[in-house]
């Protein structure tokens, strides 16, 4: 049986409530099929939105960037802050356009990020963030070193407030309008890696890693 | 020429300043392009960042949902929200762990989203979000009624204070790493429609309309 946390009544989901779901297996599983999340802070009273990579260990999420960034500088302050990430699976065409809607998987994890100060802990968490998005590339990259480190800040939100909100299958239409003589299904939407980019400063002879030729987010 | 706006202390790109985009013209390409958004809101500070879709008319963003939803309900309250769009285009593989980045193009619009009350401008707000998303579709389906349209809050966010930022490319490395032996380019990632799945209770004869089938983002 998989863990079920409750949600609080700022993550129980309100609409549409049979489209929540709260059980940690099932939210770890969209959170490691998805690599950008959108973080919200508040400054000055204004929600700022912004889009950045993350990933995930145990029960943490970690996500990193300059330790100059706006967004960054006011999480260090102790500020809270949402992580949502949302993985669109599809169009869903009714018959009325009120019934109308998106097949998605989403999470939201609320809480205060703390930054990672112990050096083995933050070289760790770019490792998973690296791997996370792109599994096999630490190895063969040139490795930080002291000098970026210092320009880098790491950042760790526990993930103990967090819901999930989950729609799939078939539109769902009024009883009276099955009847109306017009297409209805879902449009599935997929993101495809498309054939990899040489960096044409690199010798062309050099071979695509399988980790890029044969890259997928599903497990 | 481009129109360019001139950015606001909140809204001008501090992190990698080249990557800013302030022209109208190529800020409303990325909003055309994409149709998911994410809003940022503020209760009791916490701010929550929920995923919706949204459409465009000249130099207002639309976006809907349950009159009694959570986010709605709040923004209603005239309460700041920011509203974020992202296009991710790639991943940037890098010679340093340091220098990988992707390729992405986002925007944020930042401001006080309002209630539109005209019955009008609602249905007409109602068809700018199904045609954005879908064109062709709202003729085709059954058309909202009085209680549906009750039911649904439609929002109206001017876009003044706004940012677009926006990475292309192949990777850019430190010029001592250029000779690192490892594989460096571009992943492009593209969101692809997959083959449309019927509604199981629609009769199996009917056509998909040309508008599902041919569906795409490119304009």
């Amino acid at each position: 049986m998989p863990e079920t946390d409750k949600p609080t009544p700022r993550t129980r989901v309100v609409r549409e409530p049979e489209r929540g779901v709260y059980h940690r297996d099932e939210v770890y599983g969209i959170l490691d099929e998805g690599f950008i999340c959108h973080v919200g802070f508040v400054a000055d009273g204004q929600p700022f939105v912004i889009p950045t990579s993350y990933g995930r260990k145990d029960d943490h999420l970690y996500i990193h960037g300059s330790a100059a960034s706006r967004m960054l500088r006011r999480i260090d302050d102790g500020i809270p802050v949402c992580i949502t990430v949302t993985l669109l699976d599809g169009i869903v065409l009714a018959r009325s356009i009120f019934n109308h809607s998106m097949n998605y998987r989403s999470v939201v994890v609320l809480g205060t990020a703390m930054v990672v100060e112990d050096p083995d802990e933050k070289l760790g968490a770019l490792r998973l963030l690296s791997e996370h998005i792109l599994p096999g590339r630490w190895e063969n990259a040139r490795k930080p070193i002291e000098k970026e480190l210092k320009a880098t800040s790491v950042l760790r939100l526990p993930i103990t407030e967090f819901s999930a909100k989950v729609r799939k299958g078939p539109p769902i239409d009024d009883e009276a309008d099955y009847v109306y003589p017009v297409w209805a299904g879902v449009l599935p939407l997929e993101v495809v890696p498309q054939t990899a980019i040489n960096d044409p400063r690199m010798d062309p002879m050099r071979e695509v890693p399988p980790y890029v030729k044969n890259y997928s987010r599903k497990k």
